[in-house]
């Protein structure tokens, strides 16, 4: 049940990076869950992992190899690995040195992903098994493939793909993600996985995908729940003729704008797929004294259960987002001064119902299938956005139903 | 669809203070919806309200008048007055006044009270037509049927009635709770109303109340929204034959257990009929190195959609448990020292699943209508307790149909 314009991309092949898939059979066996990424010698690579303290062992392993040239990404779904102690540790690198033993690369050089339950053991026989054939369908054109190959409780593949232009060459960046539920990521993402053929130093990559990430991945919430095993991979193969791009100049400023559009559109999808969503809903802080207040303010919005079942009911009850905005902890918020919109309906103004309100026009809005929520605190400069999706019944029954 | 006990105590009166009820018609015409409460001359009276920014009229101006020895309060369902600007204000000041005219008591000496729907104007005319009928019926007997006009989407009446003995003479403490959605009070409640024969200045009455409230209502939510309307009363009659109870004795200590008691047993009434609820969990954190970060342990499982839908299922996907306690901000959370349990069953030891776990202990103990849910964060002494209900199928029917 995804949430408007879901149209899976044309994906460019990126010069430099291969993908191939197969099936594991970890939790289902008519689909691919198992992908396997080479990128060329002389990529660089950057990540990003969930804050979650209990972080799943791939995480920790991944964590552990990203200084040491990566060669592969090899990324399972179906089982997170994760509550799985010391044996999910030797599960995940058993996973790298299966990778090490069929290819030139060393173990160290493999980072592991891992999706799906937390809290069973990962069957690695079956990984072991399965990734000759991953292996052997390793190709630069097999992006959408792959994105497939992540989905758990997904209903659609996630992909975006452009050609950008720098100095009259080209840069290619294709990326895909999976999440639909337990989605707030923190200081990271679900699983996002962006390829470029850009030639960039591994440090300037690291700080183009952590800025692109913290305005993207990290403002969007399904249930507030932060996942043990979110991961943000960008690669860059140096394939593309442009010249290498260089920290502080032009040409940094414009490839890193070009990376946070693709995380946007990538995290923006995850919510279009968020678990039972109906709706997609863009929560928009203005006036705020400092970015941390702006995003408090959206996110207490964005979990309010009471405001997202409204969403799903299309009810212009919008004293829940009053009261939400109330309880969000922001110290001395002079209700006074806050305004509230419904897209470019006035709903709160002065403390109270906005005088120029009316019930029809609320409604209207909220039958949208996309709506725009404004809070306009009146106390400083700063503008975020946090998008999040509706609460409905197909909600609980996912995740009522998620282990049977 | 309350969860488990909910039968309705035996309601002991208070001498000096009496209850009226009538039906104003404010939402509905079928039950009482409007309750007047008289403290005799001399009563002391303590309160604490919502933290919400957003608090709702009648909560300003309750603020302001609890410090006028008080002698009415005045409580309305169907309508919260809140959101409403500065009618709203007006319209809570009236209904002091209409009380104030029927009484000899000034309007300063009256304390409003609403809950309800959020951002509808209060029908005042309503309320002062039906006043002189809950003065008529004025008598000592008659919390059961205050307890009921109270209500809003509550199932049902929610009472606590206890005899104290204290050096062989006897207090009588009598309350009642509304409340099942929109709830995480914080220093506050849904509205609470105790009352007590008790002997005792307004001073330690309060302090009393302070105490009571943080460990009780403080320590429940049903979805983590705070309402504009929150608020506990304590009023305190001095006509028991206890002699007055001073600060600092052991007649204070047993005086405030007993408070404490009423609001904890109010507290779990409340969740017992949170929203859709179908279970009652109980979730203990302990070892914690200070309050704040017991509370923050607990309240991220209680609030997580992810562990209230697979309580809802039956399902032990501990895995979400875990995932709540690695999410919640707690800094340098060492995962090795931390253990979790259902009930007795042990889930999670040093960062994984317990070696002693199976799938039919954590089963059974999901299957009950109460489950303890108990964290072991290895860190220090402090243990503290958060009651949440699960989430399901008619939270969202509740929230989602709640105006039509």
């Amino acid at each position: 049940m995804a949430v408007g314009n879901i149209e899976f991309p044309k994906m460019q092949a990126v010069a430099g990076i291969k993908l191939g898939t197969a099936c594991a059979g970890i939790k289902q066996t008519e689909r691919d869950d198992l992908l396997l990424v080479e990128m060329t010698a002389g990529s660089t690579c950057a990540a990003v992992f969930t804050q979650n303290a209990f972080c799943a062992a791939p995480v920790h392993v991944a964590k552990k190899h990203l200084s040491t040239s990566p060669r592969y990404l090899l990324i399972n779904s179906g089982n997170a690995n994760a509550g799985t102690g010391e044996q999910g540790m030797q599960d995940a690198m058993a996973s790298c040195t299966a990778v090490a033993e069929l290819t030139s690369a060393n173990t160290e050089q493999v980072l592991p992903f891992s999706t799906g339950v937390i809290g069973e053991p990962l069957d690695v026989s079956k990984i072991v098994k399965a990734l000759p054939a991953t292996q052997a369908n390793l190709i630069e054109d097999n992006w959408a493939e792959a994105a497939h190959a992540i989905m758990t409780t997904d209903t659609f593949a996630k992909g975006y793909s452009k050609v950008i232009t720098i100095n009259g060459e080209t840069i290619t960046i294709t990326g895909m993600s999976k999440g639909a539920g337990m989605i707030q990521p923190n200081m990271a993402t679900m699983l996002g996985f962006i390829g470029t053929d850009a030639k960039i130093s591994q440090a300037l990559l690291q700080s183009c995908l952590a800025e692109s990430v913290e305005q993207s991945f990290n403002r969007i919430t399904v249930d507030g729940d932060t996942s043990t095993n979110d991961a943000c991979v960008l690669m860059a193969s140096g394939q593309s003729t442009v010249a290498e791009i260089i920290a502080g100049t032009k040409e940094a400023e414009i490839f890193q704008l070009a990376i946070q559009e693709a995380c946007l559109a990538l995290a923006e999808a995850i919510i279009r797929d968020g678990e039972g969503a109906t709706k997609l809903i863009k929560i928009k802080v203005q006036q705020a004294v400092n970015e941390a207040e702006a995003v408090q303010v959206a996110k207490t919005i964005a979990h309010s259960p009471l405001v997202k079942t409204a969403f799903f009911a299309s009810d212009p009850n919008w004293g829940r987002i009053l009261a939400a905005v109330g309880r969000s902890g922001v110290a001395q918020l002079d209700v006074e001064q806050i305004s509230i919109y419904l897209d470019e309906v006035c709903i709160v103004e002065k403390g109270g119902r906005a005088s120029s309100y009316t019930e029809e026009a609320g409604q209207a809005v909220m039958n949208q299938q996309e709506i725009n929520v404004t809070v306009v605190l009146g106390r400083g400069q700063v503008e975020q956005q946090v998008l999040t999706c509706d609460f409905s019944y197909d909600y609980v029954r996912i995740n009522a139903e998620y282990r049977t």
